[in-house]
């Protein structure tokens, strides 16, 4: 690689900085739900910059917002893009990184004048985190939507997605027609703040994620009997609590004998029914969520937990009931476009981590598209949907480059 | 010992029926919190019975109900008793049992003419079961009340003991005047049902209670760090639940290595904060409690279980805090008794079960100002406080009949 291309960094800061302003409440963080009042004032803050940048902009059936260079609706785009809504309570980076850079990137290209075979394609996803669902525009573009999933999605006070929408004058069926066909993408890559922290811990400043994991969610019951907790002897026992207990124990060995290095497994909900001091627990309610990149080993993980549940339930005499309240599967991202991360990374003298991502993202439902990476940049210790989520700015401006010139060299 | 005494079991029965039927909700069982009108009813009706029994009706400052036989306020009594207020939704028998198996004794002695030393005395305390916090008869009998502790207590609605009990008469602070000098006590004895399986389980009509179980009541927090569940690898992790678990599974280890084969320990409460399935639990609240009759083993559970919190914390880098929201000490009864209600009880060709008590009772408070003795009768499956608590008619009568042969010999 000749010297590599370089963007525009205290412009982006910028950008960065004025976005973050943007449905900020004080110290509580950011509050850009889909179609919120801050998100509306996002989205038209984006539209705005894309226009100024000279690209041309394009809002599709999702409300999805699109800025193109050198689009001419017949060769297919090399695409990036993430998501500028948040969760309640968000962090500046989450979503919003990947589409800024994006956009330095698409304005980069344009005002170094180069000539890419492809034409540049940015996408600001509506409602990826989730409001009335998640990934509502990664889903509309990759076709995944039904009439069903869009008349059904509705937030936590029970606004519908269809109501949310038409108070800006959209119509979220609309949403079924910003499918893309596959014809129309060359290639998908989204920059993301890892959420996660090893980046931080190991001093690495890009990670390439070769996967993103994939995920089984069981509601789990434990039922045993509930007894007074001073006159039942502990033989004569049948306490759910019990069999919760053992089953937190086994988690590192199912993970040894059955997951990957990458396997992860939570218990991050439980509930002892009737829940007193003095009453021994004659149920457990629990989830249990475990991840992984690699299908097989998912279906091994939930073999094994299925296996442990009943043995503990059998050696407890309790019974042991479970729901599966979803199931992800895992997603490959495309290794010639890993390699050609890594290379580019290389080019900076940064020597890239290749890894999982264990949260989900658009890319997620764009892999399904067309070929996809992910570049990660770190995140202190880990820290994601919080006010206190930060990327230091030399390793922003690392994973900036690092786009700018992979997205160059895949359109070229 | 020449022919045993044998209580009236059909008049015995008749009066379970009939006291069974007041406060009774449909299929809700048994709602006589004390001075609710069940309880004010079930008083009534007390009081009529030991007026038409030709005992002599005493209510104490406490409210305390009291039949008594041969009193002639010089000679200490030998006392049985127990209570007729019930928690709600509650059986027949927890605690009517006792006071009416008592009722019939003092009536079968007087009909048969039979001459003691001692005078006879029955009581049915005020509150055992805590709508204002539990004991407040025995207390007040046993001089452990003070006019502050009379003056906080209110019921989970917010209604105090001293309005409630004015609302028919009564001050509550008399029950300062209920003190009874230990002089005026020869013996205290109990009957109640075993509220646990043991007896059930092994076939044995009659457990004596050679000591009822002190307690410590701990609120347990342990903290680590909340993650993203995708994003955050099993290694980096600080998982409360993890700890919660370990020490769950260190229950059996601690009882076996620093507890008496009657000690018993219970997580009966747990809560995981911030509580969603794709959370990494930052922190663990739950609660500890654990009983045994022996104050030194009660001691050395307590320090195992503060070692083993220490240790799981260390291990698992989590910080740890518990708050001790109660501690009682544990009760024995009197050597004298328990050999004596075997003796009675071996008269009638059963082989009594000495056992601890797990639950409070009133003879707590009772052994603390004169010598107690506890008699039990199983429960059908160990079933309490819920309609569908039950001891067969013949083992109440087997029970009704060492409690009557009891209270005989130690009157005479």
């Amino acid at each position: 690689m000749a010297e590599p291309l370089r963007v525009d960094f205290e412009r982006l800061q910028a950008d960065i900085e004025a976005l973050a302003a943007i449905g900020r409440h004080a110290d509580h963080g950011l509050y850009r739900m889909a179609f919120s009042e801050g998100d509306i004032a996002a989205r038209a803050w984006l539209a705005e910059r894309i226009r100024a940048a000279g690209l041309d902009l394009h809002v599709d059936g999702a409300a999805n917002i699109h800025a193109r260079l050198g689009w001419d609706g017949e060769r297919p785009s090399v695409m990036t893009g993430s998501h500028i809504d948040t969760v309640p309570g968000a962090g500046h980076l989450d979503g919003a990184l990947g589409v800024l850079v994006g956009l330095e990137c698409l304005r980069r290209v344009r005002e170094l004048g180069l000539e890419t075979r492809y034409p540049l394609e940015l996408v600001a996803f509506t409602d990826e985190e989730g409001r009335f669902g998640g990934m509502y525009g990664s889903q509309a573009i990759a076709g995944r939507l039904t009439p069903e999933t869009i008349y059904n999605a509705r937030d936590l006070d029970g606004v519908t997605l269809i109501d949310a929408m038409a108070a800006h004058g959209l119509d979220a069926m609309d949403g079924l027609r910003a499918r893309r066909a596959p014809e129309s993408l060359h290639a998908f890559v989204e920059l993301h703040i890892e959420q996660g922290p090893v980046l931080d811990r190991r001093g690495i400043p890009i990670g390439v994620v070769d996967g993103i994991a994939g995920l089984f969610k069981w509601d789990v019951q434990l039922i045993g009997t509930a007894n007074h907790a001073g006159t039942a002897p502990m033989d004569l026992r049948k306490d759910a609590f019990g069999g919760l207990a053992e089953l937190g124990g086994e988690i590192p060995r199912i993970l040894e004998e059955d997951g990957s290095p990458r396997s992860v497994a939570t218990i991050g909900r439980a509930q002892l029914v009737p829940g007193a001091a003095n009453v021994v627990p004659g149920r457990a309610e629990f989830s249990l969520e475990a991840r992984d990149t690699d299908p097989r080993v998912l279906d091994q993980l939930a073999q094994a937990f299925r296996k442990a549940l009943s043995a503990i339930a059998r050696r407890r005499d309790l019974m042991f009931e479970f729901e599966v309240l979803s199931q992800i599967a895992p997603v490959k991202t495309d290794p010639g476009i890993v390699e050609r991360i890594e290379g580019v990374a290389r080019a900076f003298g940064v020597e890239p981590l290749p890894m999982p991502s264990g949260a989900a993202h658009d890319t997620q439902m764009m892999a399904g598209l067309t070929r996809a990476g992910m570049i990660f940049v770190p995140s202190k210790d880990g820290r994601s949907h919080s006010p206190a989520e930060w990327t230091p700015w030399e390793q922003i401006e690392t994973g900036a480059n690092v786009m700018l010139n992979t997205l160059y060299e895949l359109a070229s």
